[in-house]
């Protein structure tokens, strides 16, 4: 568990950039607790002790920055690592699930064998951050669709006020380190 | 050191796509080595057994394949995570480099305060994989460029015919794990 003054410190390291990428959006930047040692090290301590109770299988990271935790926490963890990438970025073949932007659609992909190697595989899926959701309810739908079981969604950091929680938690469990305004 | 069959079986874990992502180009696809746990540990216990004696500050990773090896080797070696990122994704003041393409220019960028923590940090460079060298050439002239020691240049993959290396080792060292052709 993370004391209240560990997760206190975490969230001085994360640095707020105005007005990107767009006017209005305070951006969360978090190349600065990347960057520091001693708050990488405290935050990847505290996600391999959450997570080695929970036997999964594999982390599954959301490009690009959700590569970033996923893959330190799945070495941390000895299990493998899955991409989820934007669509045609993925070489074998894929399977796609879009998802509504403010104006428009996207779509990320997974490889239809990404789990082949354990059927009924337990997974953690894992972005950087969640806002409104979107991408990581097409992330999770995806796991589900090859196959896998979905163990838990998890976020370094949580947007409480986008609503993101309550859409992906009807697709599994929600988890996040760091909550900002 | 990695043993032969350690590195033979390494190499039978990567996937080759023909044609992808245009006619002519044999992608090696590495999501089937991260997705085996027993690859995946294998080659960040070599890559931690090598880097830890190194005395590094941080590791610096190209988007995006980059970013899964440098930041499972960052927090392998306790030490921070720097990201250099395609032009326009960094969200704070950044220092750019060009590069040229087949047809055309592209540029990475990196945080001009990246490694602002430790002056004259040493730092490791790591992609996924090294073919003509140039976006590696750039990365590593932007770490030079805001005052880090680059100490070598690490690539899981090379393919030696297209003298990455050679262009690569005017700025450091380099060193690769696995060749491919």
């Amino acid at each position: 568990m993370l004391r209240d003054e560990e997760r206190t410190y975490l969230l001085e390291t994360i640095r707020e950039i105005p007005d990107f990428p767009k006017p209005g959006i305070r951006f969360k930047d978090i190349t600065t607790l990347l960057n520091n040692a001693k708050a990488f090290t405290l935050l990847m301590d505290h996600l391999q002790e959450r997570y080695e109770p929970m036997d999964l299988d594999f982390v599954a990271g959301i490009e690009s920055r959700g590569f970033i935790f996923a893959a330190a926490l799945a070495t941390r963890l000895g299990i493998g690592f899955v991409p989820v990438r934007k669509k045609g970025k993925l070489p074998y073949t894929t399977v796609g699930e879009k998802y509504a932007l403010e104006y428009g659609v996207d779509e990320v992909e997974i490889h239809i064998d990404a789990f082949h190697q354990k059927p009924g595989a337990r997974v953690l899926l894992v972005d950087d951050l969640i806002a409104t959701g979107g991408t990581a309810q097409a992330a999770a739908r995806l796991i589900k669709r090859v196959g896998a079981n979905l163990v838990e969604a998890l976020f370094i950091i949580e947007l409480p006020s986008l609503g993101g929680r309550e859409r992906l938690e009807r697709e599994a469990p929600v988890y996040s380190v760091l909550e900002c305004v």
